[in-house]
């Protein structure tokens, strides 16, 4: 396929992961061609619009063969960089970071998760699905002796800042923080603040749309 | 302020939760007065979108005068109906389920978290932070009896559209979905599912972007 010289928008971006999970469904449930106006009507997107997300990429269907389930889902996984292995670690190891090790979606993938760090004195030293907690102060050193790749954030919003600074100092490619307040990183390093709150407050605001008094 | 008969859209909506954020990060830090050029600095927007996005809702700044800080978050907060209390249970207690009792946004504002199930019989009876985690056959009759509105699902994906048929059978009004597989809904009841590694997987596109040999 040709190299896309235009940058892909964020909004295309991540759609991608959606089509993803969707066509790991349909391959579950052994559906291997599908259209892409059944793919729309199952993702709530229009055929269109689906063509056109894909055509970003080169394209993937037959005029009137539609796509190829089993391979769309492989060419996506490869887009998002999941056929690669990432050196992971994750910082609090309370219940959230604890979460995320057995969090399906980052189990299965290429996710390596080496080591987490707490600053609680009763969780260094143990272990969680055979990785070990290690103290906070260890990991600037570890995260550069180790090539870490992504750093994954997990601890109270007062203390996030502080360790995205250290991870860009031992050189992580990437942090996804789950703490509740931004962080901000250099332009090199590529960040996703998640933000779980988010979603529950646009849930909120759904249950009261029809009764506002605005 | 006038009551807009237009139905504000689900990007402006998605962004409402980000700008209550913000203007709680800046109440924080005594900042009491902005600008929409400095507020959308600060959060990555033009201040012609800020301006536009506000508009939805009537409007709130004074030109040349800029936002009255503490107003706009409690106007903002309003909207999303952060103001209002929400009877909650959370369906699966494991790691996830339990650092969802911990989240600090969740914590802070009006959900009122009133039970915990799960099908683990090492779990059940036992309590997290003084709520009572009981056996899911329980679900539905205590739904309906304490007038749950949102139900929290974190259970394994094989189980989160069961678990939401029950919730709607005991007609909650909004589901927060954490399982990596959406589950579908009637109409009439607002769903956000969560999919956390939809941004992960968009951290890896980032990261492989510029090599990407498509």
């Amino acid at each position: 396929m040709q190299r896309n010289s235009v940058k892909v928008s964020m909004a295309v971006v991540r759609r991608l992961p959606k089509y993803h999970r969707y066509l790991g469904e349909l391959i579950e449930k052994d559906i291997l061609r599908i259209s892409s106006k059944e793919l729309g009507k199952i993702m709530g997107l229009t055929a269109s619009q689906i063509r056109q997300d894909l055509n970003c990429f080169g394209g993937f269907g037959q005029q009137g063969y539609g796509y190829n389930v089993v391979e769309l889902y492989k060419e996506i996984g490869h887009i998002l960089g999941l056929d690669k292995e990432y050196k992971c670690v994750i910082i609090g190891a309370g219940n959230l970071g604890q979460a995320i090790t057995n969090y399906e979606g980052f189990r299965r993938e290429g996710f390596k998760l080496m080591a987490m760090f707490d600053i609680n004195p009763r969780l260094i030293g143990n272990t969680i699905r055979d990785i070990k907690i290690s103290d906070i102060s260890e990991l600037e050193e570890y995260v550069v002796d180790n090539d870490i790749v992504i750093g994954i954030i997990c601890v109270p919003k007062e203390n996030s800042q502080e360790i995205a600074d250290t991870l860009v100092k031992a050189n992580v490619r990437a942090i996804w923080n789950f703490s509740p307040s931004d962080v901000k990183v250099p332009e090199d390093v590529v960040i996703e603040n998640v933000a779980i709150n988010e979603s529950l407050y646009t849930l909120t605001y759904l249950i009261n749309e029809d009764n506002l008094d605005i």
